[in-house]
């Protein structure tokens, strides 16, 4: 293992137990390198998460650190150009002590309690999770649904989601949510009061509550089930890590259910991603005259979502899918990015501009996607720092 | 052809005459009978489709009137027996007579503006049918959908109805529907406002329009449009000539749409035949606290109807369908008494109540069954008066 750039062993060491107790020595650098990485990639990044489960993370921030790739493979070197510039062993003391300093804990995937579904997700998976709460409540999502939907709910809406999510709390089902206001609030806070488990996933840090008026929500969800975030102290929440946020939800879920939505609301961006998991999907019916019902119309047209009615109906999205043999072809569709490479090679040694040329990409994105090739042999690098196709 | 019993040529010529113009003097039996079948066999007898498909109707009626079988056939004779008892030489005149009286016309197979959906029932078809308006809005069924739901509407669901009927007229779609209260009666009286067309199919003859209390509504279809039935004058609807009558209603127009439904909704019925003869189902979602709804979210769930939410996804419908190459295996399945009689003959010889007893069947039902089996050879009749599997 290359050395952890920047660190001493008593700092790493005091870093990590502030957010975990049972942390081996030779598990040390590894569990603190995940940690660095989820303020380095962002989330969903497949070249990372490729990376990192072909390296590990201690050795894929060692070169961030200036190292060299593992078997000396210099021909991945460029790849790592966009991590190189958010690479600060400053930032990446600064989120454990911060973590450790609001009693966060750092979940990682092989725990216990880790939720199984989202390895699913496979090179999109996170690297790691941050909770605020109790892990037993993060283990209870293998039985649970995740409810979302507007944040302009209706008092129709609202009304569901809390008949739902007292049900399925009466059912044994924990509720996964995104602590959003209207809908994803309606139904942590029925859970709740029904002394349902519930779970919440934010966008950002879990240094600051988001959104801030349901501050006193989210507390109370860390103090009797658990708020997760992928993304460590200090980083704000985004337009595309809500997008990736959505797809924790999808996936460490065991079915979503979108209960109010208009026609192009963020929780039909969730019912997609459990849709291209092959999770089960559903909606709730609504008036034709609500907008905000055009989105859950929408699923049940478009997206063969299951009209579902109630906690008994949604209960059943899961018991139907725990008995059916799973589909073939739910795997994602492979990156249109990969796709226009492999087309760009020949079996004749190209420059990397001219490979990024003929993909029409950036020589930066030609780069990364060259190096996931190179990993699985579908591109080569030649002596002269050119590239054709592999196997 | 055997004589028509009990009726003069000249006879025939009048009541013939008084609800069609247009019929040769080679034609004139065959019409006659008809007609009066139409008052003799229920709606959807198989039995009677069936034979009058084989015979011809005028002399399955001779045999009625005390006739032998075509092909001296004995063996069939006993199935005439659930029909003899109803057979009255003056109600079938009067039949005539009456509609004449009321301008009522006798439409059949193979008209120009007969319904050609309605061959899709087979045996089950309608033998004619009696239509008081215009035969134009008869034709128009070609290009119809049939909105039907609850009697005990909501400001909602007839809301749906109005702005669907309107919608499918500005869009050239005939709206087909059962002129009840409540979702029916939205519906005609929309389409009617639109300036649309629209047809309604009774359960009863039309000498007595049923609800009473929408006698002003049927006379203006009536007078824009058209009314239907397949009993004649004098004929009261009852339960099972209304399931019957939504069996017309699903096959005559090309998609059927539940606009609004209690759980155990009549219109209910009119979506399974739909989905038995593989017309496109559409159903409009609504509040899921809405008892009026549930028949509507039974269908979305159980029945794989389509969600639709205006004239636009139910037009939408229609065109989807025309583009798809039919399924197979939407024949109809089996009557299952046809079945139970099949498993209880053998291939030695049986008496009648012996297959009756083994069938689980009326001797009369039994004799029908084997008079129909006998038909396609499935059944054979021996010497002795038994009956022996066929081929």
């Amino acid at each position: 293992m290359s050395a952890t750039p920047g660190f001493g062993e008593a700092v790493l060491r005091a870093a990590v137990d502030g957010v975990r107790a049972d942390v081996e020595d030779d598990r040390l650098a590894e569990v603190f390198a995940l940690g660095a990485w989820t303020g380095i990639a962002e989330p969903g990044d497949g070249v990372a998460g490729a990376f990192l489960a072909a390296f590990g993370a201690a050795d894929a921030l060692a070169v961030l650190g200036g190292g060299v790739p593992p078997g000396g493979r210099r021909e991945l070197l460029e790849a790592f150009d966009r991590w190189r510039p958010r690479f600060d062993p400053d930032v990446s003391l600064r989120v454990f002590r911060n973590a450790a300093h609001l009693g966060i804990r750092l979940l990682l995937p092989g725990d216990d309690v880790w939720p199984e579904g989202l390895d699913d997700l496979r090179v999109h998976a996170p690297l790691a999770l941050w909770c605020l709460g109790d892990p037993d409540a993060v283990r209870s999502l293998r039985r649970s649904i995740a409810l979302v939907g507007a944040r302009a709910a209706t008092g129709y809406g609202e009304r569901v989601a809390a008949d739902a999510a007292a049900g399925l709390a009466d059912r044994g089902f924990s509720v996964l949510s995104g602590a959003a206001y209207g809908i994803d609030g309606a139904a942590h806070r029925a859970a709740l009061a029904s002394g349902g488990t519930t779970v919440a996933v934010l966008a950002g840090g879990l240094d600051r509550f988001y959104p801030s008026g349901h501050e006193q929500l989210l507390r109370r969800i860390a103090a009797e089930g658990a708020v997760l975030a992928e993304l460590p102290c200090g980083f704000a929440p985004t337009k595309w890590r809500f997008l990736q946020r959505n797809r924790l939800i999808a996936a460490a879920s065991r079915a979503t259910v979108v209960l109010e939505a208009g026609a192009r609301s963020g929780s039909l961006n969730t019912a997609g991603h459990a849709a291209a998991l092959g999770r089960p999907l559903g909606a709730v019916p609504g008036s034709v005259y609500s907008a905000t019902s055009a989105g859950c119309h929408r699923l049940l047209r478009e997206y063969d979502a299951v009209c579902v009615r109630d906690a008994a109906d949604m209960a059943e999205l899961v018991a139907d899918a725990t008995t059916e043999v799973p589909l073939d072809g739910l795997e994602p569709p492979a990156d249109p990015a990969e796709r226009r490479v492999l087309d760009a090679l020949g079996a004749r040694t190209r420059r990397l501009d001219d490979v990024a040329r003929r993909a029409g990409l950036s020589t930066g994105e030609t780069a990364s996607v060259l190096a996931l090739l190179a990993l699985g042999g579908g591109a080569v690098q030649t002596p002269d720092g050119g590239w054709r196709r592999g196997r």
